[in-house]
């Protein structure tokens, strides 16, 4: 059996490495702008979404010197979402993987600034030649990315999200609005290895409805730590949903319901990778993992 | 002679079809991002760097249809770097081409959000197989625009800014602030007809040479229309840096050396030109306008 936990370990080794050489510390006076950029990027966090990316190139043969790049870039995008998303004006959260947040520890102008920074750096990277021969396959990268990254991805489920302080969503909205905040850019992240190895549509479509139903099977078990968990051990502020009357599939579905949910999605998630062979073992293993994480 | 005031503004009714149709409206509940977006984006503007990019694409015979889309995505990139940079965590500021800006009309959140959807979009649309038939040239172009606007361009730009509200600049630190904070992307707007042109590199580096004297000279006449503007005029709040205690090339030069100094670097832009034929008359009729402008 795969020891899932070790697998993301060496992963999140791997792609800290890339990532640390992909965002080098610059010299003054432009040195608060990329110390933000990596304090925000490289300080820990479980890099699943990289972790999916390479589990994902497996399948197809890709050469691991471009999926790494490609996840690197993903991680890029997921931790600018988090700077910004943890800014007073969006969930105003002061903790995030343990350590203040970066517009705690340096300051708001400074946060917005090291996202934006980000987010354009991941595009600069996936379209370097270096992270794939064929410019087309680069081409349908930086589309898809900035589809999963944009208004009708991450951006707009955020938007959903915050609107949703005021009008409390019932279970079909609420996944919705989950689909596009987190979903997409872990679907992005499936698809990116059958993307770089030009894979056929049927393995793309299934590594997407995988993806689709263990990025949901991660929120629950997100909304299931806020009420479970305690700031420490989840090394962000827990109790938050609760305390700002919002919807989530745990006040919807209850505490019960809701854990039993996220393990049938899991279940759900494996199923749909019945196509691939044991290659597959480390995204089946994964969907264990997120549904029995306790951060 | 060009009536450059007539060709800037059959170029900006141009591109404003364009932005419309990439930043379509959206139906509730999703339609407060693309509202906010749309709001920044299609309220007027001079479309200079629109027009850069047409006029460049222009030199090397490219097709109109995939020029404005890169125009328009350049566009985008300017836009979203407005709404940010207006946002009161950084230069606080409550009017923009005659109209409240995008976080005081809306709310800082959707502000953010509107920023960030721009900026992913743009990326999208410039990979889009739409914009050019060679991958290779669509890549290229997402490499070059990530690079102006990210960390070493725009954003750095902007950061160095900020900073310099606790440390006032010399001439050359706020020409070097500058050339990141607005000269990059003009330079990549220039040099985007040359890539999709597949241009020689003396015509690239021709047009950057041109790009970066005329984006300084703009930067002048705006510290000028600072000091000598009135809000309703310029359209957005003017004496700002004074008030900010800001060293600006007015406040270091003089309004006499500064005004001398954007004629100069006009000129000199012009004189880049040399090598191309009358082609190149809208970017020299351009230099003269930047100067001459009174918003």
């Amino acid at each position: 059996m795969l020891d899932i936990k070790a697998a993301l370990a060496k992963n999140a080794r791997d792609v800290d490495v890339v990532l640390d050489r992909l965002l080098p510390a610059r010299p003054d006076p432009e040195s608060r702008l990329m110390e933000a950029v990596r304090y925000a990027t490289l300080s820990g966090g479980k890099r699943i979404r990289p972790f999916l990316v390479m589990a994902s190139s497996t399948l197809f043969g890709v050469s691991e010197q471009f999926a790494i790049r490609v996840a690197a870039a993903i991680e890029m995008v997921h931790c600018y979402s988090l700077i910004h998303d943890d800014l007073p004006a969006m969930d105003d959260d002061d903790l995030r993987r343990g350590l203040p947040t970066c517009h705690v520890k340096f300051d708001e102008a400074t946060a917005i600034l090291a996202g934006d920074a980000l987010l354009a750096r991941a595009f600069e990277v996936i379209a370097d030649s270096q992270t794939h021969p064929d410019p087309r396959v680069r081409s349908d990268l930086v589309v898809e990315l900035a589809k999963a990254a944009g208004g009708d991805g991450m951006v707009g489920g955020q938007m959903l999200d915050l609107l949703a302080a005021e009008v409390p969503l019932q279970i079909a909205e609420i996944t919705r609005m989950q689909r596009m905040k987190t979903g997409a850019l872990i679907a992005f992240s499936c698809e990116a290895g059958a993307v770089l190895g030009k894979a056929a549509d049927s393995a793309r479509h299934a590594l997407h409805a995988y993806a689709h139903d263990l990025g949901l099977a991660f929120q629950i078990v997100d909304d299931l730590l806020d009420v479970e968990g305690n700031d420490e051990e989840v090394g962000k502020r827990t109790h938050k949903d609760q305390g700002a009357g919002k919807a989530t599939f745990v006040s919807v579905l209850g505490v019960e319901r809701a854990r039993a949910q996220s393990d049938m999605l899991a279940q759900q998630a494996v199923q749909h990778l019945e196509i691939f062979p044991e290659t597959a073992d480390p995204l089946r293993a994964l969907a264990s993992f997120v549904v029995h994480r306790r951060n």
